[in-house]
């Protein structure tokens, strides 16, 4: 797939199929994640493939929790909204992935010493390529961040320095949508790329 | 450009040559990373294009003197390695962008009440969509992360709540590369993919 098509047909996908993403497909998709670059080359990245519903369970339930939080957030119809939106497929999904961070791995790592978490940010850049990869494999992904650290941590057995950065449900989706479920459903709308560019400092158009 | 190609053939580039990049191709590499997704649809995201060779001066000072500092955390062989590295392009790539994250826009941001990080990450995603549209278009992008937050945040004016994500060099590289320069120069390999992936729990193969 043309690299703009995969950039402007990605979506956050919450609605899945069952059947499995097949091993040849998934293996080229971790793959590209596994070639974001990355500070120093620390490539601090692991890649969580979970199907084990028990662990699941665990994160489901994290998820409930926070999202029952989270829509006290809100009052009104924009509360109704909120409790009407499906934000994870995590049981659904044949797959998830938890893609983490370690942020020990490799000593003094080249470049990072001024800005200790450029670690994190790579990893955000193999997850970029994650979703990408997906899309052009006709794949979709969720990231479900309405939940726990602590809670991913116990599941998944993280060691100390290790850390959850990212939480994906990856499954063949119903649909790709055509726009962003949250601006179809008129929660919020997309900003005018003019608005968000400056010159030389901020503000300075 | 394919996308699998976009992304093994993207690299991090600090040798430019000094021609400008076309307004029209700047313009879909901009479009691009602004279709990354972001949690609650928040696009926390700014893009500073900076070409003043004043700002550009106090950003290179900041990189030499964290570079200098960062040498001393290696020794011998090592050491006389990294001081022989070529790490940034700040003043002679055509144009450098940072990508800066405004962590109050938007309000209460569905998604990110648990997880507040959630909004770098995303904008992290803005980043990788960027590296790969300038890689389809040609053009080289270079991240330097040896620099100080508060040096670019002085020298961008960038007002409070809005933090410095990414500084960027970006235009027409001499090469793109076949391998990672830290790779190259022997300074660190390449994992291999199949020790990064995990069943279920980490460690668990």
């Amino acid at each position: 797939m043309d690299l703009y098509e995969a950039i402007y047909k990605r979506r956050d996908i919450r609605k899945f199929r069952p059947d499995p993403v097949p091993e040849d497909a998934l293996g080229r998709i971790l793959e590209a994640a596994h070639h974001a670059g990355s500070v120093g080359f620390m490539q601090p990245w692991n890649f969580i493939l979970v199907r084990d519903l028990a662990v699941r369970g665990r994160v489901k339930a994290s998820f409930e929790e926070h999202n029952r939080a989270a829509a006290e957030l809100y009052e009104g119809g924009r509360r109704e909204l909120y409790e009407s939106l499906k934000l994870e497929g995590i049981l659904e999904s044949p797959l998830n992935i938890c893609v983490t961070c370690d942020r020990r791995r490799g000593g003094t790592v080249l470049g990072r010493a001024s800005i200790l978490d450029t670690d994190l940010f790579s990893t955000c850049c193999a997850v970029q390529n994650l979703w990408l990869a997906a899309r052009a494999e006709g794949v979709g992904v969720g990231w479900v961040s309405i939940l726990d650290n602590a809670a991913l941590t116990a599941a998944l057995a993280l060691p100390e320095g290790v850390v959850p950065l990212a939480y994906l449900c990856v499954g063949y989706p119903v649909e790709f949508p055509e726009s962003p479920m949250l601006e179809s459903v008129g929660w919020r709308g997309r900003l005018p790329l003019g608005d968000l560019v400056f010159r030389d400092r901020f503000g300075q158009r």
